[in-house]
């Protein structure tokens, strides 16, 4: 049978999501606790790779098993009783025979997320980046909007994806303010190597007024990845839910 | 001169604010920061000690220092650059001779950090801790009233606490939802040992109707330890603000 599992880990100490030789991965654990629960070596296929430091409060994955002791709804127990306490699987169950985690996936909504401050504050540091308490949010909000619809994003890319298009589809993109903290929410069809911290780095550069929206605009269609900003720390990050 | 600074920390990775021998404090890395700074050899003086794993937002201490090279509202800056990343020097200024981070404090705030869950969340884990999500939190937030006004907290002490008395007044608290998260938020003259842990730990068993709001109430007045709750992880504690 075909088991759908949605995952939560704080990324902090894996170095991403892929099983890579000699390195502990969030998909290695997955696969140890998978064995360990059914005594069967399977692969663990999630609905893509997650960069080291990266974070994940909805990953979704996917496994076969041939064991009859565990009910798919209770696999996410049985997972965790051998997990570490950063990664945890929050809910399991039958997927059809043609459920593909990564093939199926429809739409992804990533968290980047930051908070005003002119000194760190070590109970954020974690899980989100400090920005210049000084940036021009509105504006940054403003920005945000240039980015819904198909456009070709290779300027908001790493030069190691190796991607067949950099055509992609933004379905939704906001830039919540609470207080001093900043969420920027991103859903899109896909998204390119490293492409959301690229995003919001340049989107900062809209705040500090480095880059105009007028600039903004040429860089999102077809644009030179060496104007845009800076790709911000992984630990912002974090891959909200996937839908299929 | 005397300085006073505001100090935040994530306590994961400290064994409490206190210096003690062979064990790394948040105040021991306070004084080699300052060392570093002044070069002089002073006591940080806190406005008291927070226990292992316990995180602070707005801790309060003092010291005093001879150095003409730093302002005291430049201090923090100077401090942070000799501090690890987990503690953070968020303000830093001119006191008066007579001020004293601990004698002189009036009030104190603590949360305690919740969710409602049946599965750990890895991204709260760290700063919050899970309760089962059938507590009956309506009646949670009606036991938190009692507390108000001047009581004798013997009941909700650790027994190794050498206070010379139990008496204590809570001036506020507030048990707040949003969504699964819950936050205890309680505001008094001054807390024994464990007692915010212990507060929290036994209004969980009224959430689990172990505990009747009757039974509560003959606790809060001279009460036994061992007819309250359990003592709650400290890393679900924060010690948000002092006030002098």
């Amino acid at each position: 049978m075909k088991i759908k599992i949605v995952v939560s880990y704080d990324g902090t100490n894996y170095c991403g999501w892929q099983v890579q030789p000699g390195k502990d991965t969030v998909q290695r654990q997955l696969e140890l606790a998978l064995t360990a629960v059914t005594g069967e070596k399977k692969r663990v296929t999630g609905s893509g790779r997650t960069d080291a430091g990266v974070h994940a409060k909805g990953q979704v994955a996917h496994f076969t098993t041939e064991t009859k002791t565990v009910k798919p709804e209770n696999f996410y127990r049985a997972l965790n009783a051998h997990l570490p306490f950063d990664i945890r699987v929050i809910q399991s169950e039958l997927a059809s025979d043609d459920f593909q985690a990564c093939r199926s996936a429809k739409k992804k909504t990533y968290s980047y997320n930051a908070y005003l401050s002119c000194v760190e504050k070590p109970l954020k540091e974690r899980f989100a980046v400090r920005f210049d308490h000084r940036l021009n949010v509105e504006k940054m909000q403003q920005a945000t909007s240039l980015f819904l619809g198909e456009h070709d994003f290779k300027g908001f890319c790493a030069s190691r994806s190796g991607a067949k298009t950099s055509v992609r589809t933004i379905y939704d993109f906001k830039l919540i303010k609470k207080g001093e903290d900043l969420t920027f929410l991103i859903t899109g069809n896909g998204f390119l190597y490293n492409m959301v911290r690229i995003i919001v780095g340049t989107i900062v550069e809209v705040g500090r007024d480095k880059l105009s929206i007028e600039q903004l605009k040429a860089l999102i269609d077809g644009g030179d990845r060496a104007d845009g900003g800076r790709t911000l720390p992984a630990r912002g990050l974090c891959l909200e839910n996937v839908e299929y």
